[in-house]
Order: structure tokens, then sequence, then C-alpha cells
């Protein structure tokens, strides 16, 4: 039996390198030669306190980021951070803006209203969220503006920012790494690690150190982001995995030449399937052509029969993941940073021979009537 | 060079079978031969979500779990639990009855008092915290009695749980899954995984059903178990690989006799440490004899100054994680499920022959004066 190998379009917990699994897998058998497994040393040793300051390091260097921030360790994915950041920053008399641009957006700010007023400035919400809204105001007066940087279900990414006088507190999980932002546009920047970063279970968070004096409300010792930098991280067990993990990726990015190098990559995958989706007279893509994701493709067959078709087609070249989200339907094609194009190249390639193969059976159809 | 095999005393994370450990590395190259590593698949997939009912299983068949009671896998450690607990079940106008019978007991009393009243029904701060109060009273008029099982850091466990008509919570962390509990008798049990359960990175929850029908507050998404409880513990990403391991952890554990079995085990370790620290004039134990751990073993030499000199000689067998908690000082010997007997009796021939080395320098230094 020959095993197929698997182009993985996952949109998360998605493809990570292989030679940093290799790493993570000789880890668990034997850490640094230490004789322990990473999964048994204490997060109080000096090997592990070097993988913390490693990887604090590495996001600081690929990501650019400013003196007066810091960089966090926590637990419980962007979903926490929703409930989190309004508990720390939204007081009871303010109101906070959120542009509502998508699935994710929605939960935040379901989460944020919890804690005080939302003012949502602007939605995409009439058009299923096939775009990122433009031209909108942010009051003066508001506690931070939210937004998702990149819509992982619906396919959208933003690509400019709006000029405001705000703190600015941006969920990044699924296009950090995957493109260069200026860190000092934000106050505050999170990010599920399960993209672009390494395996579920660790979230990141760099904050302005400067925002964190505006925390009014008394909160938990876990929901406290003071407590999180003030004990670098280290406040009660982290997830060690995880951050190993990602020290590994952030790594193989470093050493693949950066964010920079990577979003060149990221660029060709996209334009490379977009061109397909544009072309094959088969599929349509679902996000508005001036913000469609690099890192989530959405799209559809025209024939929407024929997707379950499709699926399996694609399925028996190895291309994993590709299903849409539940509420989206169709496909979504996620392009991560550990995706190569190879795999884009398969997925264009199944596109382009199941619309030969369709044009066929037309053929032979209309001749046998 | 010869490689000494270690003996991991660690507290936590620490120790896991080796045939997990193996099992884990497979599956981070590999899983289940699907050509995808259990890092990069997403955990809607079908594989994931059965690990997922397995993981629940073996926590329901292991711990003998009656019905009407949940089992739910969180992220935060104990530590979030502390606060989401008081949050969930301790309402403004009421007051929690709380133990506080060591570090971690503390911990739990401060987060609370965020949330409402705490009345401390018995404390042991007086001596250290290295014995369990007895003979108290827990109001009846209490939104709940919280109690810390086993104090991982001063080495002290309770055998005996006092009758009480309201529900009970307690933080098992450092003992779950190392002895026969009754369900039955709690309505709340939490559990950071890093001890007997898998790596860090993932919090056991096993819950009355009828508790969380007491929740009055609103709370966030991510702080209310009932969000747990309807998805599957699956409302956003979970730590899929912490959750894998335990799943391979506790399969390890039926396979060899389940709780019982490791019960029996676990005393034996704990009396053959405990009648060295008795029996060599060089050592002594810190907790009250009554009330000794058989999880974590905390003690000191008689002579400080011949402390740091024993942990040079012990980790010279390969004895790793003996020493103290900060605060504490002196010795502490883990030791869980995954620890065999072995790694105890290497230990105790440490200190066995620790003293006999030094009987040797004391006769010599007599001998020459």
């Amino acid at each position: 039996m020959t095993t197929i190998i698997k182009h993985n379009f996952g949109a998360g917990p998605c493809i990570l390198p292989a030679n940093v699994l290799d790493q993570a897998a000789d880890a668990v058998r034997n850490f640094n030669g230490i004789g322990l497994s990473i999964l048994e040393i204490s997060h109080r040793t000096p090997e592990f306190e070097a993988v913390m300051k490693e990887t604090g390091d590495l996001v600081k260097e690929l990501l650019e980021v400013p003196e007066g921030y810091s960089i966090l360790f926590l637990q419980g994915g962007a979903s926490t951070q929703f409930s989190m950041l309004a508990m720390n920053f939204l007081h009871q008399d303010r109101k906070a803006a959120y542009l509502d641009c998508g699935y994710f957006s929605q939960k935040a700010i379901k989460e944020a209203l919890l804690f005080g007023e939302v003012d949502i400035v602007a939605s995409s919400k009439d058009k299923g969220y096939n775009y990122i809204p433009l031209g909108y105001e942010i009051p003066e007066d508001a506690a931070y503006f939210h937004y998702t940087s990149n819509n992982t279900i619906e396919g959208t990414e933003m690509f400019s920012f709006p000029p405001t006088s705000v703190p600015v507190i941006c969920d990044m999980s699924s296009d950090i790494f995957s493109r260069r932002v200026n860190v000092a546009d934000f106050d505050l920047i999170y990010a599920g690690a399960q993209k672009n970063m390494g395996p579920a279970g660790m979230t990141l968070v760099v904050v302005k150190d400067s925002l964190l004096e505006k925390i009014q409300r008394q909160v938990p010792s876990m929901s406290d982001y003071r407590i999180y930098r003030d004990n670098g991280s280290l406040f009660n067990t982290p997830p060690v995995f995880s951050i190993y993990v990602a020290m590994l990726n952030l790594r193989w990015l470093k050493e693949k030449g950066g964010v920079t190098q990577i979003e060149t990559e990221n660029i060709a995958k996209a334009i490379l399937l977009y061109q397909e989706i544009d072309r094959n007279p088969l599929f349509y893509g679902l996000a508005d052509p001036d913000h469609r994701s690099r890192m989530n493709v959405t799209f559809k067959m025209k024939n929407p029969s024929l997707e379950q078709e499709f699926l399996d087609f694609a399925a028996a070249r190895g291309v994993v993941g590709v299903k849409g989200y539940r509420s989206v339907g169709g496909f979504r094609a996620s392009l991560y940073n550990a995706l190569p194009i190879s795999s884009v190249e398969v997925l264009v390639n199944c596109m382009n021979d199941f619309e030969k193969e369709n044009k066929e059976v037309e053929l032979a159809q209309s001749e046998s009537v």
C-alpha cells in the first residue's frame, strides 16, 4: 500500500513544518539529551526558562516589536481574550469601539458587552461578512478600538488600518507571523497559537506597557495581564509543550528569512489559488476581491451538487481540510506559513483536472442524447 | 559516555510512563497512521472527537463517576479554577466555606474574595501547614465548602473528609487518579493535569449537573462551566495534544489495573521512603505523620549545611527534582503514579549510603583530632 502525501489545508490547528514536528517528537522522548521528556520537566528548570526566553525573543525579533511592549504567553485561546481584554480595559462608565467584520468579531463583541457599552463603528454583516467595512469614524472617547485582522471563517483580511488616537486592540489569531505589521500601531495584539505560531493550547499577547497602567477593575489573577508580565508568564504552570513547539516553529520561520520572506511566499500562494478560482468556470470566490484573505481562501462551486464529488476527487490526491466552515459551506483552503506552494499547485491541478473531467462527462452526455 | 538513567521526582509537570511518551512522540510524527501529526489536525475531525470521547470515558471509568456528573476539559490550570468556581457559585449575598490547609488553599481563598465572602472554617497556618485541621464546623448556609485534598508544597494529604450538607468543591490537582475517592461525595472536583493525568496545558473538571443549575452570575463564556458541558468541551479549540496524551496515560493506568492497583503501589512507595526518613538519623519529615502525603514527601536534614552535598550526591545517581519548594526548603520527593518503586529504592539507597559516608567522614575527623 502506498501512502498518499497529505496536503493539509486545515484552518487550525493546522499544518506545521515537517522538521518542527520531527524535533518536537524527539523532545517528547528526550529533551535536549537530558534524559527526560519535554512533557515531564518542571517549568521552573533552567532548561525550560531558556525555552521561554528564546520564544519571547523570537516573537520580538520576528515581529520587530519596539521598546515598551511585553510578550505574554497565556492559555484559553482567543476566545478567552474576548472577555479578558474587556474585563481589563472596558471600564464601567466607558464604551469600546468594535469593527464587526465576521464571526469572531461578533463573539468578541458579545463578551465585551458583559463589562460595558459597545459601539459598533461599522459592520459587513449585510453581505455575510464578505468584505471589510471602510470609511467609518472611531469615537475619540472610546476605551479602545477592537478589530479582527483576518477573518478565518469568511476569508477576508484587512490590509489598511484606520488611523485613530484611541488604543487599538487586534485579534491577529489567523494572520500573525504571515505578513509584516507595524506593531507600534497597536496597543494590544492577541493570537491563538494554532495557526502560524504552533500547536493549540497557547495564546500570544503583545501588549504596550502603558496600556496596562489603565486597568481599573479588580480582576482575577489569571485574567490580569499585569500578573503575566510581572511573572514572565510563569505565575502558574504554563502550557510547556505548546510554548516549546512554538519556539521550534519560530526558529524555522527565522531560518527561512523571517516574516518578510514568508509574506512574499504567502502572496504567491494566494495569487496562484485565486487565479484558478477566477479562471475556472466551475468555481467562484466568496470574498470581495479587494479584501481577499491570503490565509483562508473561501470559494464555492456554481453547481453545489458537485461539491461532494470535488471533495472526494481532491481527497484522492491527498488534499485534506478544504471543507468550508459549517455556516458558510463550500470550500476553505487555508494557506498558512508551513503550507508549501507545491500543495497549492496540487489543489489548483485538482480544480483544473476536475473541470476537464466534468467537460468530458458533459460532452459524453450531450452526445448520447 | 554512559547516560545515567534519570529518576524523576519532580512535583509537576512530572514523570510520565515511558510507553506513553513513546506513543505521544509517534503521534507527533504521524497520528494513527493518517499521515498527519496530532499537532496539525483539526479538533473537529472524527479522529480527534474519538480522542475526546475516549478520554472522557476513561475518566468516568477510572474514577467510577456516577450518573449525573459531567466531565469537562478546560485550560488555565487549577489557578484559573480558583476564580472561575467562585465566579460561578459564590453569589454576591452568600459566603463560601474554605479549609485553609496550604499554599494553594490560600491562593483559592484570595481569588474567591473577589466574588463574595469567605469563611475560613479552619487553618493549619499556625504550624506552617504541616498538618490537616480536624474537628471544625461547616456553616450550613455556605454556598459551598472548598478544600485541597493534597498539598503539593507542604506534603500533607486528607484521608478523611468532613461530612457536610453543602456542595463540596475539591482541588485534587496532585492526588487525582492516585487513590480511590467516592466521587458522589463531591459536587465539583478539579485538577490541573500535569501530575497524574498528563502533560501541562489541560484542566479536568468533574461536576455534578445539579450544581450547574445554581449559577446566577452572568459570566464570560470561557468561564461558564455550562458552556463546556453543552459543547462537549469544544466551544473553542481545546488543548488537543494535552488531551491526547492524557488519554494515553489513562489507558496506561487502566491496563495497569486502575486506581485500586496504583493506590496499592503508591502506598508501598510512600511507606518505603517515609521509613527511611524516620530511620535515618540525618533526615526528618516535615508533615505530621498522620497527614503525610503519599504524593509529595517533604523532608529536611538535621544539619542543613549538608543539604546541597546530598542533592549533588543523589544527582550523581540520576535522582532529579527533589529540591524542596523555595518557601519550604529541604527536599520534596514526588511519588506520582508513573514513578516506579525502583526509583524510590534508588533514593532510599542514596540516603542510606550518604549516612554511611558521613559516618566515615566523622570517624576520620574524630580520629585525626
